[in-house]
């Protein structure tokens, strides 16, 4: 039964407004006031869930969801899930399940090769990898391990000196990471991107900014650098940022959370270079990996400094395995004690789509893209705002007459009049002023024809729009 | 094929030796060195799972596991779990998908009437639930939010001031919380309990530490008390415990964990009597409650303080319904952005049991305990080392010639005899120097066969290790 709404639901999927329409409180009105005290038959929950909370999603799985990043699951995805939740085991260290802790291990190694991540970021060249829920966890992670690991050194009553970085393209999760981590709010360091970088860092724009942290007596320790930036997809310079990162012993971690799955594909690695300098690195599998959510895969050249800072081991969990230092126990590389067995499905992905495929896969998001945007500079009314890196369009358009102000607003009517009509979602970004639409391909069920009939869509409103207005 | 699967897995549970037995680097023997190229076949990979995976899985799902506390899964709890992956949305904020925010928040009033707790922790009384991960999570969280209301008072620069207390049966959860929240470590406070108080903290127990601190110009600011400890589910007295924190404008976490799952009963409700004097409460639905991992509910009186320290608000993720300020986005409640549809399950859970079902079950639970506290009671070689209060026996072998030293060697091994049989699962504990041993009622397929079962293991175990012992 359960299976059976499944498949209906992924072939009727398309029909479905893409962007939920419901109105803030419409699901406290069809729902009972409290829990009933007997039984329901599952038949009636799946008709509840099929007319009261299926209007209520947003269907990121619709072959016309190109907002955000995609979520990009899959059938095998959804398979390695309900293993995973069929053997429901607590996989907090090595002894609660063996091959829940092992086969993360395993995988956590191929997915490294499968990246050419250098060595040192292997476990079989003493760093390692761990599945993490997503990127604010791993990124929470590392921060406090290279925080603990300066703490060690000056003392903790200078925990208030500390100093972190990034652009101001920078993911929204490192500044709160740090401000879990009790770092001075006042103490981030969004560093300015301009559109002739293409938003991303310059190999030296954190230099003065550093050297004036540190004449005011301030501490450096930990900068995030990101390939493929949450507004545009913007790579920042791993090897000059980990040059002047070494300098002053600050820890670097790398955000890949989106666009590191492309770079098994060779044609892409070469945003990595300069990995090899880093200290640790991250990818959302569930973003644009086929892994349903939560599956975000850390490596670190330090497994030790992780355990150091998050490493609890109360008697109630000592074991002979964990005596005898054989095993790791993945508690130690993570906020939480209790975790899921998150590898199972990145395992059933690997096996059952193989390299060649995902690389197929990931190509031809890149393709449909590509195809978006050629559409888009096809049409003199909009225009690209930054160059394509990966499956990600920054598009507006552009109608001369317009002030800059009033090409923001036209496009912000725009992007809401195309969400509105419930037939594709997208999404927006605002960068150095300037308000684009994001058009990211990479859902699952996204053909050519999706992107072709998105791309009409938009012209269509536009149209509509400008009828209106003008 | 994968329903199969686990409908062959429940059948076979049983047969599985509970604790795996297989030897650390087992995997890694039987997979290949690196992913494979080419796509492989389901047939083959389920296969490798039945042959590679299953030998390493620990069985908490098996009705021979006692070990920890349950890991309750029910097939209704995985059937919501594949609901929520077959939609596989991202939902940071109410916008991304409307239903599983206002699911959340209806479940979390629903399971909080049904513990009756007070309506300030409700949304219906200006207070809010929100489900994390893990408790971890949820005190992470609540002592982030804790900590930051304190520092816009005194400032930033005392954070090296700030204390933690909890007694030395408090989870380790805290400690390591405090840890990633910047709380200097030996500002962590162990406050000790022994056997006369059942291992609970006593009413006034915190009181001279907590005057101590603060006459050494320290800063109390976070207090964990727990509803059923970890080791032998003891409890302590929230209501004396609020009064003193109040007083030193304390923030209170209540860790019902384990046991608030039981506190729908209305014959152990008394136990979170005092409840109205804390600031947050948070129990596990994957531990009791027949939800899968992960599923932590935490309800707090005053979510801006969450919002306070955890908000986050990219221009990307600007949305008319965030402005409108009529909706609930529950990334700013914890430490991730994104969060996956947890309330589908705990939604399916309720519905699909109803509230007098889900009692019932408990109490079969906390009787089968009770035939097997009765069981050892009546066995003179044994003794049960603390009153029990819900589903967890905590027991010893205590043959009257041995020196105290030699009861903890005899019961260490007499432990590890039962597990390596692979007959059973069952933990221990270390309280006081005593080392005893834990039976942990409470998984879904367990029936009192079962548990009279591994009481006569138990028995012929030590029968056997005294035969060669004497």
């Amino acid at each position: 039964m359960i299976i059976d709404f499944i498949a209906d639901y992924y072939k009727n999927v398309e029909k479905y407004p893409v962007r939920s329409q419901v109105e803030p409180g419409y699901l406290s009105k069809r729902l009972p006031e409290s829990a009933s005290n007997n039984p329901e038959p599952i038949e009636k929950i799946l008709q509840d869930v099929q007319e009261h909370i299926v209007p209520g999603i947003t269907h990121w799985q619709s072959p016309n969801y190109f907002a955000y990043f995609p979520s990009s699951g899959s059938i095998v995805g959804i398979l390695g899930e309900m293993l995973s939740t069929c053997f429901n085991v607590v996989g907090f260290n090595w002894m609660s399940s063996p091959a829940a802790t092992e086969l993360e291990s395993i995988v956590m190694d191929w997915l490294g090769e499968m990246l050419t991540l250098p060595k040192p970021f292997l476990f079989s060249g003493n760093g390692g990898g761990v599945l993490q829920g997503t990127t604010c966890e791993a990124i929470l992670c590392t921060l406090v391990a290279a925080r603990d690991q300066v703490l060690r050194i000056i003392g903790r009553e200078n925990i208030t000196k500390l100093v972190v970085y990034g652009s101001d393209q920078t993911h929204s999760a490192i500044q709160k990471a740090a401000q879990i981590a009790g770092i001075n709010p006042n103490n981030f360091r969004a560093i300015r991107t301009t559109k002739s970088s293409l938003f991303g860092l310059t190999p030296d724009s954190p230099l003065s900014t550093i050297k004036s942290d540190v004449e005011a007596g301030l501490i450096p320790f930990f900068l995030c650098a990101t390939i493929g930036t949450t507004s545009t997809t913007a790579v920042d310079p791993l090897g000059p940022l980990c040059k002047i990162a070494k300098k002053h012993s600050i820890w670097v971690h790398v955000d890949a959370a989106y666009a590191g799955s492309a770079c098994i594909c060779p044609e892409f690695r070469h945003f990595l270079d300069g990995v090899e300098d880093a200290d640790s690195f991250s990818l959302n599998a569930h973003k644009w990996f086929f892994t349903t959510l939560d599956c975000c895969c850390l490596w670190v050249k330090d497994p030790s400094a992780l355990i150091k800072s998050l490493s609890t081991y109360p008697e109630y969990l000592r074991n002979k395995a964990s005596e005898s230092k054989l095993v790791v126990d993945y508690k130690d590389w993570q906020i939480t004690l209790s975790r899921r067995f998150r590898s199972m499905k990145l395992w059933l992905v690997l096996r059952s789509y193989g390299v060649t495929n995902l690389r197929m896969f990931l190509r031809s998001h890149v393709k449909m893209a590509k195809t978006f945007e050629e559409l888009v500079a096809s049409d003199k009314r909009f225009e690209i705002v930054v160059p394509r890196n990966f499956a990600l369009v920054c598009f507006r358009a552009v109608p001369s007459v317009l002030s800059a102000e009033q090409a923001n607003e036209l496009n912000r009517e725009l992007l809401e009049s195309i969400n509105a009509s419930g037939k594709v979602y997208m999404t927006h970004a605002l960068v150095a002023g300037i308000y684009m639409i994001r058009f990211a391909a990479g859902g699952t069920l996204t053909e050519e024809r999706h992107v072709r009939e998105a791309w009409k869509l938009v012209q269509q409103h536009l149209e509509a729009i400008l009828c209106v207005s003008f």
